[in-house]
Formats: structure tokens, C-alpha cells, sequence
């Protein structure tokens, strides 16, 4: 039994959601017992978890162990092989989580050719802090998270379009945590100009989404709110050739074909590496019958709403066989207030 | 809510039984929603929580907030005082979860005179890593937890001093998990002639305490297995000016009074912050009697001895009204295997 590991896991969950198309990974050193050094990937770019616990360990590195959430890389990217550091530091032992399955995985023996032990442990906990990120990097797509907030009947508003009244407060508090955890949000013109969001994430210290705005005809209402604050990026996907602004956080992207993957490839080229999906009907259905899905948000307030349900979440043109429709796993139920609060996994 | 706040307590929490007469500290800079910088003070003389966590956030810290588990200090220690970094640093707002009662609490109103938003944010977890450091220090004496292992009916031993039975492999582990967390064992020769324990802390990573023995007499049988092995020191107490010892890793000290008061003075005095009583009958009850003890922990055998009591945990001279007997609050209770662990804490 190691707490230590458990710590480096601990570590990678305080850095989740801002370290863009990288993984969180946290490190802790342990020298004859004590914690010597402690790591995390911050951001992008940054040293890796592994290079700040070494360089806070310093000297008591020499002969001490390394715990990882993840796999050390072998690879210079933005910054040099953590393997290289390790060797260099003096340490005789490294556990670690995961492995990195996106790498070639000559880590282990570049490290024992060292004389360096190695151990992979493997943590359930930190399985599903890299399971995603692993498909995601593969494909070159963010990991897509998807929220709906929907009467028990399954609709995010009435025929008539009402909606405001479905989510209480405690909802609303869990999504700008939601909102704070991803790197943009990516909604579409139908909800723009119903609900006038402005999807920020007002708690306590949070981090502003980019708003990611699908409209493939480019008819957007620039005088709604969202665009009056810089509180956050804006970035436009449209066919439309002739969308401009001139405001500075508003960046137009012209696709020839707005699909879900080129738009989604082109935000993982530009370093976004998790998305929420906080839109109506269309465009959540549309993600849902995709293969980017990850996970799957639904708040369910105690109403049901009837009607002819146009503003179902889930709609789409063709009817699948039931052994043919997405499947689940249920990860999570709670109550916030009289909402319920599912999370799903793609399966 | 906030998450950092609970980020610099597990911080501390991973540093817990590493600090010798300092407190834990767990320390998170954030900065426009972001962690930039972590840190936790790792050892005596080493730099602050709040510095490590500074000096990673580096220029990024310019504007941020920090989370810190306690108090920021205002003194020159081993170490410059932590408000003068914050303000260097210009940090715009500092939370913490604890004030430090062991301090004159000037530290406010210095960040506030220099600009700084202060908020002392009360954490419930962050107090119990703190309570009983704070007692210990305005005493000068080490924190002191009492391990027992006994049958239902609360005897270390048979009269004829049979006990080695009496724990199984689970409560070992967990033995060893306590041994880890404090910096020394306290026992006296009785323990030692009948068990021969080690007193090592036999895990992965494990920290061996400083082993002290009290004997006031010094009639010590240095054939036993600890004194063979360089573990860890040992640290004898004794009234016998004429105990000696040859060892490297035996240091004797000879005090005029082996007071209870006396050797935990000494050894607070001598960097030892938190003290595991692992001891028969005597020296138990000696501690149980006392003020000293915080925490008492008893794994019970499913087992009644019966006899007459000769070795009973808890036993003394001076009989006292019910109203007077040492009371405890029972902090948790669990099973490990068929063994039944109670965690208790002086009232």
C-alpha cells in the first residue's frame, strides 16, 4: 500500500480542465519516506508535473522514488523527456498509474537501461482521468462533454419555445463548474437567440469558456449580449464567406464544410482540448448521434411538459433498431434541489 | 464555493507527520481561474507552503489569489516571513482556513495595509489537521497519540504475559501506517523485554520513527533485536547517571526526573513534533492519566482474556468519581479484518 501514487492522482484532479490538448498529470518524489518534491502540469507549454516536483525536490531527488498519474514521456515536446530528467536527478525508482497509450512506450526501458526501476500500477481512479483524453488525442478532436437540461419527458423546452424556468439555481451553480472545467463551450445560434446566454462561469475563481458559436448560414443577431462582454473569446463557425466583425475577440472561421469533425479538428489544432456542448435540440442531437460524445450531462427537472415535443433533446431523421441507438453507462445520479443530476458514458 | 481552498488542505494533508514542530501546510496560487503555482512546506527549515507555491506561479502569480490551509506566518523563523513574499509577489487576495492561535495574528492587517484582500474562510477538515498542533505548541511538547492492542476486556496480556496473539496482520499494517506518521515511538523496557519489537514502519515508503525508551533504572538488555539494527535512533531516558552506550545510533539522556513533562519537553525541544505511545500497562496509563495525550487508539482482539488483570491497558493508583475519569469522543470506528479499530480524542 502508497499513498503516494494516490497523491500524484490527487494532484492531476487540481490541474483537470486547464491544461488544454495535454493531460493532467501530477508527480510527487519520496525520499526515505517523505515527500520531497510535488508536481503538476500547470498548462501547456509548462514544465511537465515530473520537472516541477523534481526541480522543488532538487538534491533529495538522488536515490528517491517517483510517483506519476501518468506515464513519463520519452519525447521532446514543448519541453525536453521527462525520462531524461528522472535519469539525470538520480532516482532510483519510478511508479506510475497509466500508461500513455498515445506514445511509443519506450520510457520503461530507456529508464531500466538507466538502472532505474519501474513499476506500472495501475489506478482505476486515474483510468478515468486519461481514458477520454487518450481517444481524444488519437483522433485529434477535443473530448466532448454534453449538457441538457430537459423536463422528465426528455424536452429542453415547450412547443413555444419556453425554457427559462427548467433549471433552480443549484443546476445553474453546476454547470459554471462545468463551464469552468472546459476549455470552450459550443452552443448555436437557435439557443442565442432564445435564451440570450452569456456562458461564463460565475463561481469563485472560474475560468471563462470560449464560446464557440455554430451557424453555418452565419445569421447571427450581433446585438445580443454575449457580444456586447470580452469576459471571453468568441469564435464563429460558418459557410457563410461574407461573416465579419470587427470586434477583437470575435474571430470568424470560414469552413467550406462546417461537420462536426472538421470543426471539431480545427479546435484541437488550436488547442482546445475539452468542449461542453450547452445547445438546443439540433445541434446536441446532432453530437449525440456522432462518435465524439464522451459524456453525457442530463438535468431533469420534475415537470413534464407534453406537447409534440419539438424541443425533444434527442431527435433525429432516421429511426435506428433499439440494438442500433447510443448506449450508456450511468456514472453518477444526485439531487441538486428537487433537479436530478445523470452522468453518462458513451459505451 | 471554492475547490483550491480544499486543494491546500490535501496538501498539507500529503505532508502530515513529515514536519517535526511545524505545523502541515498546504499552499494553491490561482490565477484567472487557473492553478499556477503548488506547494507544501515538506520538512523543519525548509521554505513555506506559500513560497514553493510562489516561486512555481513565478510572474503568473501577479494578481492571483492564494489558498493557504493556515494562516500565513509574519515572522523570521528558519524562513522569511510569508506575508513579505505575498505582497512581493503581488498576489491581490489571500484565503486561509485556519488562523494560527500560536501566533500574534498581525498578518491581516499587514496584507491589508499593503493592498491585499484577506479572507479568513473557517474549514472544518483544515481544523482538525491543526487543533492539536496548536495545544502541543503553546506547550512545547510533541502532539501524542496512545496505541493500544487489546482483548474485549481491555488487557494488553494474560497475567502470565502472553500477548503476542493478540493482533492480527490488518492492525499490523495499519500499526505501521501510525509508526510512519509520527516522528518517534515511545515505549519502556517491560514492552521491549517481553515483545522484542523493532518499532519500524514496514511499508512501501515507510518512515521509521525515532525509537525512545524510558527507563528510569537504565537496566536495559542491549542483546534485544532493536539495538542490532540501524533503523532509526534510539533515544534512551533514563535517571541512571551511569548508563552508557558505545552505539552510534544510541543516544542516552539523563535527566534528574523522568517526568512525563520532562522527556516530552526534551524532545519537543530536540524537533520532534508528534509521538506515538506504544507501551504496556505503566507507561500507558502514565499517558492516559496525563494531559499530554490528543488521540487514543485501541484495536480490540475479539478475544476476553480474563484473569486478574495484571495487564490491563488502563489501571491506577488513585481511584476517581465517574464524573472525573478522562472522557473521550469517539472520532470513527471500523473493522480490519476481525480486529475492531477505535479512534478517540481527549475531550
Amino acid at each position: 500500500m502508497s499513498q503516494y501514487l494516490n497523491y500524484a492522482i490527487q494532484l492531476a484532479e487540481m490541474v483537470e480542465g486547464q491544461t488544454g490538448i495535454n493531460p493532467p498529470v501530477g508527480a510527487v518524489v519520496v525520499t526515505n519516506g517523505k515527500v520531497v518534491g510535488i508536481g503538476a502540469h500547470l498548462q501547456q507549454g509548462d514544465k511537465h508535473a515530473e520537472v516541477q516536483a523534481l526541480d522543488m525536490a532538487g538534491n533529495r531527488a538522488q536515490g528517491g522514488t517517483i510517483y506519476v498519474s501518468l506515464e513519463p514521456c520519452t519525447h521532446f515536446g514543448s519541453t525536453p523527456p521527462c525520462v531524461d530528467k528522472i535519469i539525470e536527478f538520480g532516482i532510483s525508482k519510478v511508479v506510475y498509474a497509466i500508461k500513455d497509450t498515445t506514445l511509443s512506450s519506450r520510457g520503461d526501458q530507456i529508464l531500466k537501461d538507466a538502472g532505474i526501476d519501474v513499476e506500472f500500477r495501475y489506478q482505476e481512479a486515474a483510468a478515468k482521468l486519461y481514458n477520454d483524453f487518450f481517444t481524444a488525442k488519437r483522433n485529434s478532436v477535443p473530448e466532448v462533454m454534453v449538457k441538457v437540461s430537459c423536463s422528465l419527458d426528455g424536452k429542453q423546452a415547450t412547443d413555444e419555445g419556453q425554457s427559462q424556468w427548467i433549471t433552480n439555481r443549484a443546476v445553474k451553480q453546476d454547470v459554471f463548474q462545468l463551464r469552468h472545467i472546459n476549455d470552450a463551450v459550443i452552443t448555436g445560434t437557435g439557443t442565442l437567440n432564445t435564451d440570450n446566454p452569456s456562458y461564463t462561469a460565475r463561481i469563485e475563481e472560474g475560468k471563462n469558456p470560449i464560446r464557440v458559436i455554430l451557424s453555418r448560414s452565419g445569421e447571427i443577431d450581433f446585438t445580443l449580449d454575449m457580444f456586447k462582454d470580452t469576459e471571453a473569446p468568441i469564435w464563429i463557425y460558418t459557410e457563410n464567406e461574407n461573416l465579419t466583425s470587427n470586434k477583437n475577440n470575435i474571430d470568424i472561421n470560414i469552413l467550406e464544410d462546417c461537420s462536426l469533425q472538421n470543426i471539431l479538428h480545427d479546435l484541437y489544432q488550436k488547442g482546445v482540448g475539452r468542449v461542453l456542448v450547452e445547445a438546443g435540440p439540433h445541434i446536441t442531437s446532432e453530437f449525440l448521434q456522432s462518435s465524439y460524445t464522451n459524456e453525457l450531462i442530463i438535468y431533469y427537472a420534475p415537470k413534464i411538459i407534453g406537447g409534440s415535443g419539438r424541443y425533444q433533446f434527442y431527435s433525429t431523421e432516421h429511426v435506428l433498431e433499439l440494438a442500433d441507438v447510443p448506449n450508456f453507462e450511468i456514472v453518477n445520479t444526485s439531487m441538486l434541489d428537487q433537479n436530478i443530476k445523470v452522468q453518462l458514458r458513451k459505451k
